[in-house]
């Protein structure tokens, strides 16, 4: 009989045991992982590159400031993140492959005042947008239904005027969730960017924002030094767990060969995979549910190690932005070298680029990447010491990645069964968190508050206020917050106004470059300040 | 070791078992069901009623003359049809549970001249729209990413005028699929709507349409009759697949407790349950993909009986549509007498309402729903002999019902991957046919398809040609059908133009009410002779 069975050994279940041994070192914890190793979505491994083997991340890398919950276990972990090299020009390459690609300095990339215009109403209105999301409660959000009853695709179609922008929102899509515009809830974009602190901390590297810092010595050593803590021997490997039965207060986690009777569980695989789970009783209808319509994103992800940054050399940042063709796979790159000197390129093949290139050979991809590489940082780019790739929809416990995103329609019905506990069943994963959803931090935040209400349910004493009310912020959201009278609205704006305006400003602007450039340069830091002031 | 394991007794599962050995009957062919019943999402019970117990379908229930697999297959069985009752008046309640119900006899429901006009401009451009759609291959149809990128809501919000057709359509989409406009690809509703020969043919009871005959004896007897053809032994119930591997071109096909060994397997079941199944080597990408964006309807199915047909007597049909409130809990009812004249009437909780009722009492609803029966047709209605109700989400193998939807932006990626084999595993359900999918008629073609399928990889030489070009329909669609190419293109039409036109055209008749009625009367043939021409 153990006190509490974790599903998955990802920074999401590690975290929950961490947390349960550090507020009571006598629990009985067992942790059970499909995979043959720790880490989930993290894995670090090591390559060849300019001075021997090193380390790179081949899953989640990055973290930032703002991200509380994994900066304060690094710290307690005794690790140290460096930031993300962003120096030098960045390559923008919208349109056709023949269409000519653009350098930037700037946080943004635009190839015209229109375009950045277009890009600063843009971003304005879904950051203001962002600011009137509940990402606990989204369906308070004020036009709520109107907005889960559309894709991100069509608020794009209905907002943005240049094509180049929605190729830019397009690539934004693609390698934050895996997914194209067309497959997200407009809300779940705005709860997702909200539980980020808006749309701008989201894409950029600066102080603040999801690209910042890179854990030295890979992210995977958070689970495995979490592993070390919670022992070993608690953590079973190959265990992928098919069925939970619970009956009198006692839970019984099943998989092929073994069964675990325990007090409570803890699920914190992703969404599409803790639905493969026979639970018994049935899981309540909206847990169900949701569960169906959250499909996971697919992201591909490559390290190329070469033996000199070329493109520190010769200006460049590393970063490389191009909407998607037949010739190129990758929709980003970044520099990744590692703190020891090893110079790199990291890149992701994401959303439908990573259907269609996923189909072809590891050869394929490495060969129209390099070719790619070449073309926008020039022939140094061939002579790499060592290309690796990770495609996450081929890893079994997995399936995909970066996140499980949420499909129109679903926040407005489902949604307050995402964190709600089914009796001795809790939910933890970065899906559920409510800070930083989907990246590493949402993990820890997610688990660390299924342990406090694992707990608040075993032994309620042992809590202080605070925890108490973490541990009990899940439970009190009503089953059903929306009625069918919430039938949409129309979404009402002042966008004709706007409209006017802002043509009539992009018209002056074209006539007169000097006034745009002017006006450039004071609308960015705003643009940003707006976004990261919250 | 068995030739062929199927995984699923409903219609067509045992329609494929069938076709298999009508075809060789020395196949050795074993059905798994995971329920204790044949039938599927069919089901058909004995209920006190007027004159002693008689039987009612308490899930799929109607066929059509259009629907000629399963016409075929009733004719074969020796079944008989009856037509569904719609003589007299029909009940119409929009808007709030305060603004007078309205009664009409006309095939569609409208309060005046302006949403008769916006419904019959609204069901030409969609029928306009069906006939362009490609059931087989969808994403070949013109603007296929651009209507894939919508939700049907979004649709309805750009081409619908009138609050009132709003909510006739919110009903629609509610009772067709058990989810709401919000949660549908506007594609998917184009491609159901085409399978079923158009929106039109979905929503009447006349000739032609879905709603237009009932089997004499229930619709459960179809799969009674067909476990007998195919001898009881050969159907395991009770029996949940809960793995499918593959190795050296044999299948083991594993329950909780037994494996079995076969050449072939068809699995039948809905695809969020498909899902749920453990496979060995893991399923391609895109099949992974697309059964998680396939989640299915809620419906919960009630049946009331009565001394006698009071409403009939009072002139009413016993059709009732009403709009979503906090007092009426379902959407439409239907007669429901049966073949030998028990009283009784049926309707439907769907979508939105069914998460909200279905949380809630089998008491809380049946006085609900009585009330509601009184109101529309009058105090009779609560002298009732038996209330019967089925919520679909809470039957373990079915998880709901009608029928699984498809979410925005996956008929662009993963449509292909719909009924296409992976390796010796063959698809098969109401889902993955081509005419009238999602219907009883939906499940006996796919269950055909199928068995040929089969048919052709173990033995081809015994199928005919046209057997062979069925059975090779579905391997010969590429694995991949759109390129990241095919990046959306905004939606154009002649709107303005039309918009106009009708605007003015709808003055008029304001105006002159003697000329709208002329024109309402001829309208609506065309648009319905529209519809079912096809």
């Amino acid at each position: 009989m153990w006190d509490v069975v974790i599903v998955g050994a990802g920074l999401s279940g590690l975290t929950s045991a961490s947390q349960l041994l550090g507020k009571d070192a006598q629990l009985k914890i067992l942790v059970l992982e499909g995979k043959d190793r720790v880490g989930g979505r993290t894995v670090s491994l090591k390559m060849p590159a300019a001075h021997g083997d090193d380390l790179w991340d081949l899953g989640g890398q990055w973290v930032g400031s703002t991200q509380t919950h994994v900066m304060n276990l690094i710290q307690e972990l005794g690790l140290e993140v460096y930031p993300q090299y962003a120096e030098g020009e960045k390559v923008h390459h919208m349109g056709t492959p023949e269409a000519k690609a653009r350098t930037y300095t700037s946080s943004l990339p635009f190839s015209s005042p229109l375009v950045l215009l277009d890009t600063t109403v843009f971003l304005w209105k879904i950051e203001r947008l962002c600011k009137t999301v509940s990402v606990e409660d989204p369906i308070s959000t004020p036009n709520a239904v109107q907005y889960d009853s559309m894709t991100l695709h069509t608020y794009m179609e209905q907002h943005i005027w240049t094509k180049e922008l929605k190729q830019n929102m397009g690539i934004c899509s693609r390698t934050l969730f895996g997914m194209e515009p067309s497959q997200l809830s407009f809300l779940y974009f705005l709860m997702f960017a909200s539980a980020a602190g808006g749309v701008l901390p989201l894409l950029g590297t600066g102080a603040g924002s999801a690209q910042e810092f890179r854990v030295k010595g890979g992210t995977q050593q958070l689970s495995e030094k979490l592993a070390d803590q919670i022992g070993r021997e608690n953590i079973l490997l190959g265990s992928a767990v098919t069925a939970i039965e619970q009956c009198n207060n006692v839970v019984l986690v099943r998989t092929a060969t073994q069964s675990f009777a325990c007090k409570a569980v803890i699920v914190t695989c992703p969404p599409h995979l803790a639905a493969k789970i026979q639970y018994s009783p049935a899981l309540p209808t909206e847990k169900d549910r949701l569960a169906q319509s959250m499909p996971v994103g697919h992201l591909i992800k490559f390290i190329v190690t070469y033996p000199t940054a070329f493109w520190r050399e010769k200006g460049f940042s590393g970063e490389i932005v191009v909407h998607a063709s037949a010739i190129c796979p990758f929709s980003v790159t970044f520099d990744a070298t590692s703190p020891s000197g090893n110079p790199a390129l990291l890149g992701f093949i994401a959303g439908e680029q990573a259907s269609d290139w996923g189909a072809r050979t590891e050869e394929d991809r490495r060969d129209s990447i390099i070719l790619s590489l070449q073309k926008y940082l020039g022939p140094e780019a061939s002579l790499f010491i060592h290309y690796e790739e990770k495609d996450w929809a081929r890893e079994e416990f997995s399936g995909g990645c970066p996140v499980n995103i949420m499909v129109p329609g679903m926040l407005s019905f489902y949604h307050p069964s995402l964190r709600k506990p089914c009796g001795r069943i809790f939910w933890a994963g970065t899906e559920t968190a409510t800070l930083w959803c989907g990246y590493l931090s949402g993990a820890v935040q997610s688990g660390q508050r299924a342990a406090l209400e694992v707990l608040g349910c075993l032994a309620p004493n042992s809590l202080s206020q605070s925890d108490r009310e973490v541990a009990g912020a899940s439970q009190n959201h009503p089953a059903q917050c929306r009625t069918w009278a919430a039938t949409p609205t129309p979404y009402r704006s002042s966008t004709l106004l706007a409209l006017t305006t802002v043509t009539l400003g992009a018209a002056l602007l074209l006539l007169r470059p000097q006034l745009s450039r002017d006006l450039i340069g004071r609308a960015l830091p705003f643009v940003q300040k707006a976004g990261l002031k919250q």
